[in-house]
């Protein structure tokens, strides 16, 4: 019953104009409502437990290395802003903004995103280069009646170029390490549609959109990915009051896919090269097809005039990748509990972003402008399908790497001061908070948490002044003089 | 100006009836204020700059490093909780707790600290038996005009142990591993005084407390490490109404230090061995000296009975860190930018927790029992008194290990390939991102970065087909085969 309802509110499913972040949907958390007996929790939030935890650790350190290898720092910024650092910045998201209660003081919000507080922080701190990621929490206030399933905690990874560059040079590193994130996470094929606002915008001017409904009409042309042509022109037409020719035209250029050649078509294109901006787009997406083909992954991407992206602040290129293998998107769905056809494209998206260059100067008192292009990982989808990938016998939630045991009755202290000499080694090990626990109860401990190795001490093993070492997987046993015990198990660790 | 008052704010120190996480104080914010020139930031929040999370990284490694060298799993819980979860934990500190808004929905608050999330999990999930470590922010409303410098978002860093043991194994471990971090972290000497909330109980029964006076007497005696003896007696009889007599006859006890032989001597004492609950803690004392013998660490704790800690929970052991060496508690004085000798105490304090056998119960349904110990790191001030250490010079917020650069103009495409191979080849490297950046600002920028390796291409170079590598610090350059690069580097950085 609470399955259905979950899933029937994703039908309802908000569009997108903030994909920049891609939270994931139901999950566990209604299982636990299941579970628990009264509702000590918050709805549209879940914990982790070690085993999800253990996963999640595996995709940041991946995604961290690559952030890293691209000589980025980190930052962090707080959890609540100023209610009015948020105002403004989100469209008719806004309303999903959590509100800290006015119990005297500023009024403060839960951060809806990392982006606004990085362009917060390079404002106030009148920073014009660097090279971040953050990982972090980010908040929205979900209506739990109608989407019940999606989180209202949730992750973000952002990792952003800000400073005055040479066109197209960090907009294409972040494409590159979209690609190496998606390889190295080994999550099946993949494709990186691209697409530049300006273009977009030129678009509408050349097909005759007014301009203040360029923005509006970006919006529907954004729910291509989960609407028919057909709907989105009705859309366009009786909701958005465009006319069908109008509408038409759009529809011709946004089935328009290809690399470098479409963009170089377009700027032979007898409308589209009418437009001073479009022009601007699609030299640079020519731009950087060139750099994209020095690092090697063209293959992969495809400029794609369908591709809107929601949200307001974005100025220039604008990207997405999808998952494009069935299985790894039915393993998204099927992770999220909802097998639902209207999703199964969107749910594919796994990271996105684009270049933000008039954000920063909202916030500095001088409007002074920091150019900025960036990516942001949709990390609570890629665990979804990790944790769906794995099978849960064989996540190891701790590393230890050996348990001290005992075959005998009255060995406590001889067991704590072993393992004792253990810890200062640097050795991972653990030890039963028993008097005297049962030789069968500690090997059983080390099959279920996956330990590998067991030191076991008896009286005739402290008397040789030894200790029987014994494998977990083989039950294979040895004994070892207490001097070699340390580098024995480094030894046989360290694989 | 804005100093004076944040550290005056300090003399109206709160009671540390929550000690166990240990928050710190001024520092970066009101700096912050002084530089920003418009009020675009909450007040008692900061950004963690690239320097100061280096450090960070640094501090959180070796600590995840020695909780998982023990074996602890990790979990994580939502920054918010149903409001009535943390309703009436927290004593008279509750006023304290942030509450958002009321948007519709449940009534939910920001968690105060991971003690009580983590008993809420254990009871939900119905979980007996976890070691567990938990890092994360938690959130208190300090009254901005009183408490200026504190810190509204702070770490927690927090390991416990849950489950039913034989006395003082799990709890000894926790002191092992204050004693493990504290060496590691290279803190300067320390101390871990411990003491047990049922002797302390035990020693006002046979003092002549009246029951109903146990804890505001407690509150009172928790302040001897920042008030005179003079001071807390006076606290004692007139205002929480004790009679002279009492207090002197507790004043006495809690004068008392030692080890194994004082706990021995009060089992002994006339007084003293009429209160049931007074001996049964002085037996585990003795218990848990016995056990940090066999971990060779007593020759850091102390039996102290003025350890007293505020918090209601606790139920058995107790135990607090502090620094003992002047230059550390200066430096984290200084880092915190207030000298004041009323502080200069209790700021030592670096780790601190206990027994707490019945908060799980508190949240399970049919209230079972979940008995834990655990021991949270006072993370934020070790950051300060690192940070106070560090020489920011020194402090490098990158690994990146070289710089792909170039001699003459129009190199672009062969620097944005050969970082490309680089970074395919898992060598942290970087590019300006300019067309034709100058030679010499490609090297000032490596030194400033603190990079130690440049890949030099020049026309010369890619006929021959070579790199000249640089040496940043020797300035000493040599010719290597593209063929070999990337093991060069690997050889080179590999230190």
């Amino acid at each position: 019953m609470i399955w259905v309802r979950a899933c029937s509110a994703l039908v309802g499913f908000r569009a997108p104009t903030c994909v920049r972040s891609l939270h994931s949907f139901p999950g566990i958390t209604v299982a636990q409502y299941k579970t628990s007996e009264h509702f000590i929790f918050c709805s549209g939030t879940r914990d982790y437990n070690p085993k999800q935890m253990a996963i999640r650790e595996k995709v940041f350190n991946t995604i961290i290395r690559c952030f890293k290898r691209h000589g980025a720092e980190t930052i962090d910024t707080p959890v609540f802003e100023l209610k009015e650092t948020l105002t403004g910045k989100y469209g008719e998201d806004s309303k999903l903004i959590y509100d800290l209660k006015d119990q005297g003081g500023e009024l403060l919000s839960l951060r809806y995103d990392l982006t606004v507080p990085f362009a917060r922080y390079l404002a106030m701190n009148k920073i014009t280069n660097i090279k971040r990621y953050h990982i972090a929490k980010v908040y929205r206030r979900d209506n739990p009646a109608m989407t019940r399933g999606r989180y209202r905690e949730f992750y973000q990874c952002d990792f952003d170029i800000a400073g005055q560059y040479d066109a197209m040079i960090p907009d294409a590193e972040c494409l590159k390490i979209v690609h190496e994130i998606l390889n190295e996470l080994d999550l099946g094929d993949f494709r990186i549609k691209v697409n530049d606002r300006r273009i977009l915008d030129g678009m509408f001017a050349v097909c005759g959109v007014p301009d203040d409904k360029f923005r509006t009409i970006c919006s529907t042309v954004d729910k291509l990915d989960k609407m028919s042509w057909e709907d989105v022109k009705k859309e366009m037409v009786n909701e958005k009051g465009l006319s069908e020719e109008a509408a038409d035209q759009i529809g011709e250029y946004v089935s328009m896919q290809g690399g470098m050649d479409l963009a170089e078509r377009l700027l032979q294109d007898h409308k589209m090269s009418q437009s001073k901006q479009a022009c601007a787009g699609l030299s640079d997406i020519k731009l950087l097809f060139k750099y994209l083909q020095l690092f090697h992954v063209t293959d992969k991407v495809v400029f794609d005039l369908s591709l809107a992206r929601g949200l307001d602040y974005y100025t220039g290129v604008i990207y997405e990748a999808v998952l494009t293998q069935a299985s790894a998107v039915s393993a998204a769905n099927e992770a999220q509990n909802c097998a639902n056809a209207e999703e199964s494209v969107s749910v594919g998206s796994v990271a996105g972003g684009g270049r933000y260059d008039g954000l920063v100067g909202m916030f500095d008192p001088k409007g002074r402008r920091v150019p900025c292009v960036g990516v942001s990982i949709g990390i609570e989808r890629i665990f979804s399908i990790m944790e769906q990938k794995a099978s849960p016998e064989k996540v190891r939630t701790t590393e230890v790497q050996i348990m001290v045991a005992s075959a005998q009755k009255n060995l406590l202290e001889e067991r704590l001061q072993l393992i004792s000499e253990l810890w200062n080694a640097g050795i991972k090990a653990e030890v039963m908070y028993k008097k005297n626990p049962k030789l069968l109860s500690q090997l059983q401990y080390c099959e279920e948490a996956g330990i590998p190795l067991v030191a076991i001490l008896g009286e005739q093993e402290l008397k040789d002044g030894v200790v029987k070492l014994r494998v977990v997987a083989t039950r294979e046993e040895v004994d070892i003089s207490r001097a070699d015990l340390i580098s024995e198990i480094k030894r046989r660790t360290e694989a």
